[in-house]
């Protein structure tokens, strides 16, 4: 893996280009390029994303290529890896064809990412609906591309504000939800957490919170045994490996605990305990990252907002902080 | 049922004597009681409260009572229906002598408002294992009071900020929580939270939201089924009736339109969906109400904290505003 001090390109696949992943693209990138270090490479469609540039009013340089990627060049530079398909999108309407654009364009910008010639991906929001008509059959784009890499542990985190929380699952029923909940799953996401922190984020010794399952985290095996029986001996096992991880901690106090600093990272144990006081807290300013990926991923944390598509009222920051979450990851050195 | 108008007694049981449940409810007293419209007649240990009142530095004319509460008569006034039983109690610790005096308080407190003798009840912090070495089987405030009431339809509201959230289960597991998630109970619970909103806080025409239960609130069946078959028939019976229902909503999200207003309330499914944004949001303003007694019952949204009781460190704002909403909903008149 290269590290940004060798390759300074972040890719960024513009997304469903019927939703508002294109307008947040070059909105993001109008704020972040001028003086930047890095050369943004969108994977997308160069005419459509040029049209899109005059319709948002947008005064951006985009640079076509056919090919691929220049290394070492043309820092602060916009270049589009031109992948076109975007010819039949129309503002806010679901179909395969834009399914099929934004799935290709996600592959183009892995494939980027796993060559090493781009150092991180960002990936700007896809339409479920769309990629399952193109014929795609992942949740979305943590699984993809963790198939993609050939990955079987990943975890999908969340950065915003003053969290950086870990997902024991994703995109699955909450009663599917407790059955991942295994002492080997749950060491295993642990493990992954440990180690993203202290690689992508440069923390010696990670301070992790494990969220409990159930209400109270129990209370002492009166309402779920789940903190008795798998929490507690995953977070012995890793406290003799001399890692600094604490709990089960009762959930509906360990997001205040964790938004005032007291912990490095969240381990939680099911999708929505940690997007629903996440989207709270750090509704427009949060990032979804992937864990256990061979290269940095980030994504905003929005969906692509049919119901304000082509319409310029789409707001960038969730894609602003994801790009400068990737540019900041690189730089610790990969 | 008594109005405000008719007697303007709220019942204050003081909880675990060795919890911060003494302290705060004078505290909040030392600010409320002066130039109030109410009678505060407090449920507990005489001798014990005056102690507390000397000890703590509050400045609080306290009145003893040894059987029953004055009608309509000393305004702003604190008397003490004195039970005794906080003679062993010590600062933070859990034990069968303060967990016996507290669920006596408890009693006394029902009984004063089920006898109309008291327009509300506001219960201080408990201790569950207090309660639980005393003998009480009951996991919570919650149940007690349904149990005392004879009532078996009832839920937990939290009430602070821009919130209003009621529980269709409140402690058990979450595995058994998934199991109280039925046509028949989803419906009950809205019910109650479409009387008590009308009832209660004089909202005509109440905008209530219903959470769904699985991540995006299971997109369309495909993560999980609860939302097709059990709740969108449920909000669809409660539209015929004529009633502003809307939802399932995707859990991530809802509790942010929550926090902007757009709703009056929401039913949440589970103890931890709304506990976890409640506490991040109004950690020290939260409110505990019960829908379904009846009588009006309030509690501030904090434990005993053992760890800080005794040492005058208490932050009475969460029971300051459980006294304050028992005398808001009062003088809608009942």
């Amino acid at each position: 893996m290269k590290s940004f001090e060798m390759k300074p390109v972040i890719a960024i696949s513009i997304g469903d280009p019927s939703g508002i992943g294109p307008e947040v693209t070059l909105k993001a990138l109008a704020k972040l390029s001028p003086g930047s270090n890095y050369l943004y490479c969108l994977v997308g469609d160069y005419a459509y994303l040029k049209a899109c540039a005059k319709r948002f009013k947008l005064n951006l340089s985009l640079e076509k290529l056919d090919s691929d990627v220049p290394a070492l060049t043309g820092r602060g530079k916009i270049v589009v890896l031109d992948l076109g398909g975007a010819e039949k999108s129309k503002w806010g309407k679901i179909s395969a064809s834009s399914g099929t654009a934004a799935v290709h364009y996600i592959i183009k910008g892995a494939q980027l990412a796993l060559e090493g010639k781009a150092a991180a991906l960002v990936t700007a929001p896809i339409s479920k609906e769309a990629i399952h008509k193109a014929g795609c059959i992942f949740p979305g784009h943590t699984e993809l591309l963790a198939h993609l890499s050939n990955r079987k542990d990943f975890a999908m985190m969340m950065v915003g504000g003053p969290f950086k929380i870990a997902l024991q699952s994703i995109h699955m029923s909450l009663k599917d939800a407790l059955k991942e909940i295994t002492r080997p799953k749950v060491f295993e996401k642990l493990e992954l957490t440990y180690k993203s922190l202290q690689t992508w984020f440069g923390i010696k010794k990670p301070r992790i919170a494990i969220a409990g399952v159930n209400p109270h985290a129990g209370e002492n095996g009166a309402f779920g045994d789940e903190e008795r029986s798998i929490l507690k001996p995953v977070i012995q096992k890793a406290r003799k490996l001399g890692w600094d991880v604490t709990g089960p901690h009762p959930p509906d106090t360990l997001y205040y605990w964790a938004s005032k600093g007291r912990f490095d990272a969240v381990l939680c144990m099911y999708h929505d305990q940690v997007l629903i006081p996440f989207k709270l807290v750090s509704f427009e300013q949060g990032v979804n990252m992937t864990l256990g990926l061979p290269f940095i991923r980030t994504s905003p944390d929005h969906g692509t907002a049919f119901d304000i598509a082509g319409k310029g009222k789409a707001d960038p920051s969730s894609m602003i902080a994801a790009i400068q979450l990737a540019g900041q990851l690189g730089e610790k050195g990969l």
